[in-house]
C-alpha cells in the first residue's frame, strides 16, 4: 500500500512531467461547435484529457466550474474524475476547511468522487485537516501562500520573526505524519517558494500562478521542486484550455502543455 | 434597497429572535419514519423549517452535508432554500474562499441558490472575499475565531502584539463598505468574543458552538451582541435537529428552538 506522496513521486518519474492541468472549465469559453452538441462540459473535459494525459503527471478539476452549473455540474464533475487514466494523480481543487465532524463528510464527499488529494484551507487548524489524512494513499494539499494579490493581506504578517505562510508550512509538515499532506503555494511568490522548500524540504508542492497569472516559471521550479527537482506539480488552466477556441482545441492544448512539461524539464535539468 | 446587515438588524427585531438554526441534516440520524419514504433529506427539512420557522432569525445549511450526497444533494439543498419564508435570513455555510476569478464562481452558485448570505474563509485576503461582497443586498460571514479546538493552531498567533483573529477581524470592518459584511466567532471562546466586538462593534456575528460544543451561551449572547443586544445570530444544529428521533421530531425540535430563544433573550433583557 503505497501513500500518497510516494505515488506523487512516482507519478511524475513516470510520466517526466511535472504538469498539472487545472480543469476549470467554464462553458462560456470553450468552443462553439461543442455547445452545440449536449454534454458540451463533459465532452471538452473528455478530449482535453484524452489530448493532454501522456504528458502530465496530474489533473486539477476546481470545484467551483461544477458548483456553478447546479446539481448537473455535480455529475459532470464525478464523471470527468472517472475518466481520468490510472496513473495520473486526481487533485479536488475545493480549499474546504471545517471542523472536524463536518470536515469528515466533504472528505467523504470528495473522495466518495474519485480524488487522490484534495486542497484544503489551514485556517481552522488540525481538527480540520485530518479527515482529509486518515488514509494514507489520500490526502491534502493545504494552502499556504497562494498566488493571489490578496495574499498579502493575512498570509504576511508576522509572528516570532516568521511570517505566517512559514508558520504554515511548519504545522503542514508536522500533519504529514502519514506521508500524504503537501502544500500550496503560488508561483507568483519565487523567492518566498525558497524559503518554504527550506521549511518542508520532503512535502510535495503544488503550485499554481504561472500562466494567467503571471507566475515566475523559471523561479517556481527551481525554487518550489526538492533536491532531486521532483516533487512539485505545477498548475496550468486557462493557458492550456484556452489555448484556441477552434475545433483544433484540442491539439492546441496538447501542444501548449507540451511545451510547459518541456520549459519545465529543461529547468529541471539545467 | 437595504443592505444585508439592516436586513439582519430588522429581522432579528421582527422575530425577535437571535436563533439561527443550523440545518446540518445527516441522513443517518433523521427519524426511521421518514427514511422509509421517499425524499427523506427534504421532507425533515421541511418539517423543522414549518416547526420553528416563527422562532428564528436565519437558516443556516452546510454545505458539505448536501455535497455529501452528491448531484441529489444539491438538488435538496436548492429545493430547502427555496422553502425557507420570506423574512428570515438563507445563511450558506459553506467556508469558501479561492481567488478571485474562481472565488466569482463560487459567489454565483450560492447566491444562485437563493443564499443572502455565505460564510467565507479569510486566508485568501481581500480579492477572494470582494466577489461575495459587490451586491449590498447578500453578502458574507467571513471566519475570524472558530469554535473548534483547532482554532488555537493558527488563530491564536501574535503579530504586531494582537491575535490574527483580531487582524482578521480588523480587515472584515474594513470589508464592510457596502454594510454586507459580518464574522463567525465560536461560542467557545466567550472572553475572545468581547475583544472581537469591541474590534468590530457593528458588524453582525455569526456565533456557532452552543449545544453540541459545548460553547458558553451567557458568554456568547452577552459578548456576541452589539451595544442594542442585537447584531448577533447563535447557531444550534444537533441540539435541534435531533431533539427526538421519534415521530415527535418537529415538536421536539420546536420546543428546543423556544427554549433557546427564550434563554437568548432573557440574557439580552436582563
Amino acid at each position: 500500500m503505497k501513500s500518497l506522496n510516494e505515488r506523487i513521486r512516482e507519478t511524475i518519474h513516470a510520466q517526466n512531467s511535472l504538469v498539472c492541468v487545472g480543469l476549470d472549465t467554464d462553458p462560456g469559453k470553450i468552443p462553439a461547435h461543442l455547445t452545440r452538441q449536449s454534454d458540451p462540459v463533459f465532452t471538452f473535459n473528455k478530449r482535453i484529457i484524452d489530448a493532454t494525459a501522456g504528458l502530465v503527471a496530474a489533473y486539477k478539476p476546481n470545484l467551483a466550474f461544477y458548483e456553478a452549473l447546479g446539481a448537473e455540474g455535480w455529475d459532470i464533475l464525478s464523471r470527468t474524475v472517472r475518466y481520468i487514466p490510472e496513473g495520473i494523480l486526481k487533485i479536488g481543487d475545493a480549499k474546504r476547511g471545517d471542523i472536524g465532524s463536518t470536515a469528515a463528510r466533504y472528505a467523504d464527499a470528495l473522495f466518495g468522487l474519485g480524488f487522490d488529494a484534495v486542497t484544503v484551507s489551514p485556517y481552522l487548524g488540525g481538527d480540520s485537516v485530518s479527515p482529509f489524512l486518515e488514509d494514507p494513499r489520500r490526502g491534502a494539499f493545504i494552502l499556504c501562500l497562494t498566488s493571489n494579490p490578496g495574499s498579502r493581506d493575512l498570509q504576511y504578517l508576522e509572528s516570532g520573526g516568521r511570517p505566517l505562510y512559514l508558520h504554515v508550512a511548519e504545522k503542514i509538515r508536522d500533519w504529514n505524519g502519514k506521508d500524504n499532506c503537501g502544500l500550496v503555494a503560488g508561483a507568483t511568490h519565487p523567492e518566498e517558494l525558497a524559503g518554504i522548500r527550506e521549511a518542508a524540504p520532503a512535502i510535495p508542492f503544488l503550485i499554481p500562478g504561472v500562466g494567467a497569472q503571471g507566475g515566475d516559471l523559471e523561479g517556481a521550479v527551481r525554487s518550489g521542486t526538492d533536491a532531486s527537482g521532483g516533487m512539485a506539480v505545477i498548475n496550468s488552466s486557462r493557458g492550456i484550455l484556452y489555448a484556441s477556441r477552434g475545433e483544433d482545441f484540442a491539439d492546441a492544448a496538447r501542444e501548449e502543455t507540451r511545451k510547459l512539461r518541456d520549459a519545465i524539464n529543461a529547468i529541471r535539468n539545467r
